[in-house]
């Protein structure tokens, strides 16, 4: 294909028309190896955003970015593998509970986790808020306990799908990030150069969420879908709420202690329920149960019973950690000071802005602002009241967790503004707005 | 306005707002400067190319690109200084005979020209097929020789809106040339920096011109006047047919020599009347004559009564060329061979591809390819029979003036397709489609 140009791919695009697998594989690898410029790249990713890309197109890009780097190899692992993908929320700790879970049941996880950037870190930060706990096992000791254990989760390392971190970057400062084709191979790139053979994706809709509208999340699952079946891999997504955040946790330590409490069968009703949904679709697409109901049942008893409780402390002990933090949660980091946001006013609490939430959490250091920020993992918020509470005046609806007082009034005052109380008790909205397979 | 960032100006006209001055001004001085990178305006431009720009923005962007670079300075002439511009065609000789032609009746003409790619070359190209012209003046020469003469045209020199040139050279590689207001703030930018006051505007539609619809022709004429309107110039756009080629040849030295032809009063109707037209509207423009009416009658007498060829020759003559190719034409550059395209069939010509046409003669050598191609300024074509002619199977259509051997076999089949036989005579379309102003 050396007659192929990059001037005449984006032209084709801009004209509206779809581009060839051959195309796609020219463009995704001449740019990978720095064959094709910035400007020319920047063009068409600006014309997709107009034009749109089809499912066969948005399969092939998201193969190109495959192919452009490493992929993990779980061939030495038995069964399907699994992997589940949030896109992202205030207070998602569920990857805490549904790794060790869905081992419990018999589905082996092994998973490849970033840190990125964020109100918290990602699920590895969190992990490393347990003493003595290794996120950066080697692929034989990762495979070997993914064996013995049935779960293991290790911060992702090598160069899996680098295309998409190039162009990642490069929309990040031409406005071409909120693409949904864009978004959904990006996402799914990852996933399919990490080893997996199904998954089950969290897309996330509302004020905290980057897909704020309902129909745009169901577009972006609809697209991420339609990724999996034209490259052989079972997808399912469920687009759910993320209007306020999930569960009363946001902070790393914080979210630990929350998922233990969820492991132990005691967790707020929403975490819960959004990690028994998730988790009866991994273990179907697993092949280790036959439907989400039976699933759920299952997955209902090994939370209540302590199986899944007992599975976390095994893995936790086969990483380097202390399994005692799991009974002992004072164990884990904790703030030196606490300050408690009051209610205005009498009524019910109809509405939790979750994007000031996470933006307060931030402002204390419990994520990072940038790639080099450092996170304080102890510090955080714990949201007594949520949607649908009712509050006196006076009475505490959150509170922070701080060590450095320099921007607590800031993160107060956003906590305090993120809060809306009215008279009426609010309508409850579904957690699970809708599936999409 | 530190404060500005790129991304925000892209996002803003991707959203399909409109940009401020400032924003316009921030864009065009930082990449100027080099301080935006290409990645981020390519991104813009294609944003520009779904989007557009409205008369505001499309003013504030020429008067930005002007600002870029060097303005020339005509205040030492009298009078309102008028340019004309066309956007190209095939054949189109029409400066060579409006030149000599507006200055005998009194307008003065102080032309910068450029040489460019194309079918044959420039206006600078086709006056040095004449010996010993002189298109590299000094400043005060030129002034001076305007002034004396009432007539002079030079290359253009100095930085005129280098910004138009760096934007040009991106759009080129990006697929977003043709965006109508890019293409009339890239033209006018230059206009405006030459000096002129007040412009007339060729606007060329049809197979032969970069806008093949007549509606796109019509807008980008109301897109270049009201850029015109909004930036103090007064400007009046013709809209003319180039669906065949203007006049009976294509090629440098021939091309002035259907310009003398015309100046003596013998030359082609179509080619007359254009110019008489364009001429009578740089008269009343200009503020030396009162309506268009009266401007072509003058024009046509100045044309048939010989006063316009001694212009030219007062003209040639003050630049240091040989003012006898006036008397003699084939003192100019005259190719060793020619080859006639005879017509298969009996019938009329309905039709003459100009785009073929001007392929045809930039394959003998006419124009330039590429920037550093070489001009042989003796070839070209002559085209006998033209749109509405009876032809006689085996009569010659055209010629072709040829000095190499090697495309010249291409270039005949190109004539012969370009060439259309019906056996009705075709309706013949009107020479100026229509006026914007």
């Amino acid at each position: 294909m050396t007659s192929m140009r990059m001037y005449d791919i984006i032209h084709k695009k801009r004209e509206g028309l779809a581009l060839s697998r051959a195309e796609i594989e020219y463009f995704i690898h001449g740019y990978t190896r720095g064959e094709i410029p910035d400007y020319q790249v920047s063009a068409l990713l600006m014309a997709i955003y107009f034009r749109g890309l089809n499912p066969e197109e948005t399969a092939a890009l998201t193969m190109a970015m495959v192919d452009s780097g490493d992929r993990a190899d779980l061939s030495a692992l038995p069964g399907r593998k699994v992997d589940k993908h949030s896109t992202g929320g205030v207070g998602d700790k569920t990857t805490l509970v549904l790794a060790p879970l869905v081992a419990a049941a018999g589905a082996p996880v092994a998973k490849m986790s970033g840190r990125g950037l964020g109100h918290t870190g990602g699920t590895v930060d969190k992990l490393e808020a347990i003493p003595g706990f290794r996120v950066d096992l080697t692929t034989g000791e990762f495979l070997a306990q993914v064996r013995r254990v049935g779960v293991a989760v290790v911060a992702q390392t090598g160069q899996l799908a680098p295309a998409d971190k190039k162009l990642y970057a490069l929309r990040d400062v031409t406005a071409t990030v909120d693409s949904i084709p864009l978004i959904a191979s990006s996402i799914m790139s990852k996933k399919i150069a990490s080893g997996a053979g199904a998954i089950v994706l969290d897309v996330k809709t509302g004020s905290g969420a980057f897909m704020q509208k309902k129909e745009d999340a169901f577009a972006l699952a609809r697209a991420m879908v339609d990724i999996g079946k034209l490259t052989g891999r079972r997808t399912v997504a469920l687009v759910t709420d993320m209007d306020q955040p999930l569960g009363r946790t946001v902070g790393n330590a914080l979210e630990v202690k929350e998922a233990v409490e969820t492991l132990r069968g005691n967790g707020p009703r929403d975490l819960e329920s959004l990690c028994l949904e998730l988790g009866a679709h991994l273990l179907v697409l697993g092949g280790v149960a036959e439907n989400t109901g039976e699933a759920v049942a299952r997955l209902w008893g090994l939370l209540h019973h302590g199986t899944a409780l007992a599975k976390f402390k095994e893995f936790i002990s086969a990483q380097g950690g202390d399994p005692g933090v799991a009974d002992y949660p004072d164990q884990l980091p904790a703030a030196a000071g606490r300050s408690a946001a009051a209610a205005p006013r009498r009524g019910y609490v109809t509405g939790i802005d979750a994007a000031k939430v996470g933006r307060a959490a931030m402002l204390l250091g419990a994520g990072r602002e940038r790639k080099d920020s450092v996170i304080d993992l102890a510090v955080g918020l714990v949201l007594n009241k949520k949607v649908g509470d009712r509050v006196c005046e006076g009475e505490t609806l959150a509170e922070l967790h701080y060590n450095a007082r320099d921007r607590l009034e800031e993160a107060a005052a956003l906590l305090r503004e993120a809060y809306h109380i009215g008279d009426e008790a609010p309508r409850q909205r579904p957690l699970v707005l809708g599936t999409v397979n």
